[in-house]
Formats: structure tokens, C-alpha cells, sequence
């Protein structure tokens, strides 16, 4: 069994075309013995955003903290702490921050598309 | 795309032996059409617990509000907001409320052991 904070976990900066002043914590991943799916942290810094895409995963998304958009349809929509969202593959999402302090959510994915 | 908040969604008590004072919300499930992994979010009462088991399949867990206990290997690990845990398959463990205030946690599973 793994227990760790998630404060203690190494902060990565994102690097991938159309992200800005996105971070990530790994948080459980293939590399703990994670078979199924991967539990990752992002921190995006105010003015920030992950690149509008999409993929051939899901992701399942819970909010932490600050304020953000989703972008979804075209439409930005608000999220708060507490907000849960379930995004299929292969649809377009971007994630941008909305205030004045870090937007923080977790984010899994299918293990296989984690790469480290 | 879903999109949620989780103090909208049904709280289910959990029903299982040796769990007392657990309640369940269904955040992301295959009925959202989630293919992969399911997101339960438990709130475990003061002087609550999960059941002291284990099953074939693995646990992640990410630690949202409260003061808790995780037993690993016959210790009870303290666990607190931000914490993160993989729990292998197989592996025996309980969760347990140690402070005064709901203690809340997010829990993923595969998705072929969600049952609704």
C-alpha cells in the first residue's frame, strides 16, 4: 500500500503544445503498480490553461481548488471545488484557470496512456 | 461531458458488513458511460468505519476532508486532507473516522466491480 501527500509528491511542469503555467503531481501511476488507471494532480496558474484537444481516453475529473473553465461544446463552463466531470474519449476539453489563485484538480486516465 | 457537483448527487448508505456510518455518492460510474474506472466519494460518520476486507481488485484514494485512519498490515496509518493512497489488489485494509468531523474520501475501482 502507498500513502503519500500529495504536497511531497514532485510538481512537474506540463510540456505540451497549447498549455500554460500547467503543473502535475503523479500521484499513482503505472510505476506503483497501478494496472488500471492513473491518478494525476494539475495545478494551473492563474492565467493559465491545459491545450484545447482530445484524445482517445476518458478522463474523470475532481475539483479542488480555486475557480476555472471547462471548455466544453465551445462554451466555458464555471467550475468550482467539489465539481465532478466525466469527459468521454475523443472529446474536445481545455481546462483554463478563471481566478486569482491556483485551479487545482485530479485527473485520471486510463493507465495505459500514462507515460510515466 | 458530465459535469457535476458533488453535493448534488444522491448520498447511498453503505450496506455492507462490518461498515457503520459510511455513506456513498456515485460520482462517475458506467451509467455516465465511464468505460474504465469508477469514482465513489465516501463520508465516513465520527466513530465510522469500512469494513476490515479485501477484494481482488485495487483502491486509489485521495483524502478530502476530516482526520482518518487507513489499517495497513495491522497499523492504523493516520490520514489527513491531500493524502493519496494505492491500495494493490488483494490487500487487506479498513477505513476508519478519527476525528470529530466527516472524514471524506475519494475512492476509485475498475469499472466492471461497480455494481450500479
Amino acid at each position: 500500500m502507498k500513502i503519500a501527500s500529495l504536497k511531497e509528491i514532485l510538481s512537474e511542469k506540463v510540456e505540451m503544445d497549447g498549455a500554460q503555467g500547467c503543473k502535475v503531481r503523479l500521484a499513482v501511476t503505472p510505476r506503483d503498480g497501478a494496472p488500471n488507471f492513473a491518478m494525476r494532480v494539475f495545478e494551473i496558474a492563474p492565467g493559465g490553461h491545459t491545450p484545447l484537444h482530445q484524445h482517445p481516453y476518458e478522463h474523470e475529473v475532481f475539483v479542488l481548488e480555486g475557480r476555472g473553465t471547462v471548455w466544453r461544446a465551445g462554451v466555458a463552463v464555471p467550475l468550482k471545488p467539489g465539481d465532478v466531470l466525466f469527459i468521454p474519449a475523443d472529446e474536445r476539453h481545455q481546462f483554463t484557470n478563471a481566478g486569482e489563485t491556483p485551479f487545482q484538480f485530479i485527473c485520471l486516465i486510463p493507465a495505459k496512456f500514462q507515460k510515466c
